[in-house]
């Protein structure tokens, strides 16, 4: 059972109650459903903004100079910074968690890093979710900060309403042919670090590629903001193209389609998720562990056994 | 109903068959699930091999030249390029499919590409269960070759035997933070352009980034290729290093046990992707789509919303 406190926190937006509803979503106990049930009749009011990009872009700074814009126009700012460890090294992959230690008494201000070790699914889940708990909250802006690698741009893309990919002169290369995936999901680009040496020819290259591309929403021309983070340079066009994307999504009704969209596809997941757990039960992965010898052995293909667990699952379904 | 001959051309490794199941596998159709129940007997003899890197690293030349070589050895190859189509371009990333046509009509050697807009996710079932109907056509090495962007690369180490990733001296800046996903997957490296400047630098960097890894098979210490794909260079020493790690896995009894996990896996996804496929019937896509409205404007939370598609489908299958 959860404290009527928890809410009147959150709704006051007290910042250590915001804390805890986050801890709760993030440990999936069954508080968590209980929680993001209760508190969904207050969500939908924040921006959601996506700030992508591969390691090193300055995705961080950046972030830290739009708050402090936002908190110059009287905006309240909510940050979750998704943070997939390296299974390689066990570190994080965003690298300066030390920060914005000037914002640790705003009350308007709120940053979360939120990291899993594996499965990146679990943790866009709980991104999506603790970002409910911001926006029932209050939080005028919801920023949601992730590396670039694998399938967390494209789980941020599915859950922002503008997303941003940060990209710098060095990332010329690896535009391309690999960023294939963060070219789809941008709403624009920032090319960081603008001031080094290759940042012309980073961004013609970035051009002749979005040249190429059918813009997804057909009014939007995809935009490329040149900025220097740690100098504050760019900042202010940044937080305009946001507003502008913001505005041309609310003029032509985008924004409800796309909140939409994103919406079904969470539902989706919600509901894999759910499904999966449930045939994942303790005594079929035995039963696996138990088969796996005669599929190995060419015995039983593994699509006869998958029929076979299937079968014992609806069967506990029926009962 | 599947005719007898398909069964019959596969097992004598007729290539116009082998196609043909290929092509039924890729199709996803009710005659997918039954040609590989039907060939599954005949599996588990080839020596499965997965190459991945990234774009330009020269997968391609080194998969040319390793075919070249186990031909020599009188081994038969089939090769299975998984293609991600880029969703930005339209185009394959993979880059230069056109190749070996001296292969044409060699009977011992097979290739298809495999490509597919859109979900990686299916493409590495397809991919697997293709590979499936060349084992059972008795070759005796399947190459596995992709490109290492997202998700496509780990489905390919989790079903293949040993995994090759190979590198170029420029992609020295990718490894440290971007490439953790590879690292992780490989069971050895090739640096590959190893006459280009900067290769030794390069290869000095991935060692001490190995260095600080665990390695997750203790004894089997990740070795470092050093090769010229295109002056076949270092092939030798390729084909040497998979036959050492085969070895390895081999004597340890690790086979047998990465078998069963990647096919513990393979068995897992199977019965994810049916039970997706099931509660996703149209009735319920209807329901979602006429229900998510009231999610969007706040009334029903999107937990609420699953847990009745979930009892829907339930009542369904309990009828």
């Amino acid at each position: 059972m959860l404290d009527k406190k928890i809410f009147d926190g959150i709704f006051k937006r007290d910042k250590r109650f915001v804390s805890r509803a986050i801890s709760i979503v993030e440990s999936s106990e069954v508080n968590s459903v209980e929680l993001l049930k209760q508190i969904h009749s207050k969500t939908g009011n924040a921006y959601r903004i996506g700030i992508t990009g591969p390691p090193g872009a300055g995705k961080s700074t950046i972030t830290n100079q739009l708050i402090k814009l936002f908190r110059k126009q009287n905006k309240s700012v909510g940050v979750i910074a998704v943070d997939p460890t390296s299974p390689f090294t066990g570190g994080a992959l965003l690298g300066d968690r030390v920060r914005m230690n000037d914002s640790h008494n705003d009350p308007d201000v709120f940053i979360r890093s939120m990291a899993t070790r594996g499965s990146l699914g679990g943790l866009s889940k709980k991104t999506i979710d603790a970002a409910d708990v911001l926006d029932a909250a209050g939080f005028d802006y919801i920023i949601f900060e992730t590396v670039g690698v694998g399938q967390s741009e494209l789980d941020i893309a599915q859950t922002a309403d503008s997303t941003i990919v940060v990209l710098v002169p060095e990332s010329g290369d690896a535009i391309q042919a690999m960023k294939a995936g963060l070219m789809e999901i941008a709403d624009f680009f920032v090319m960081n670090k603008s001031d080094r040496p290759g940042a012309e020819n980073a961004i013609s290259a970035l051009k002749t590629i979005l040249s190429l591309k059918d813009n997804h929403s057909r009014d939007w021309g995809i935009e490329i903001v040149q900025a220097v983070g740690t100098e504050n340079k760019g900042i202010s066009e940044i937080a305009d193209t946001i507003q502008k994307h913001k505005n041309f999504l609310t003029s032509t009704n985008l924004l409800t389609e796309k909140r939409k969209s994103n919406m079904k596809l969470r539902i989706r997941n919600i509901i894999d998720e759910k499904l999966r757990h449930e045939i994942w039960a303790d005594d079929r992965i035995d039963f696996l562990n138990e088969s796996i010898g005669s599929v190995i052995s060419a015995k039983v293909s593994p699509y006869q056994l998958s029929e076979e667990i299937i079968k014992k699952y609806k069967l506990d379904i029926a009962q």
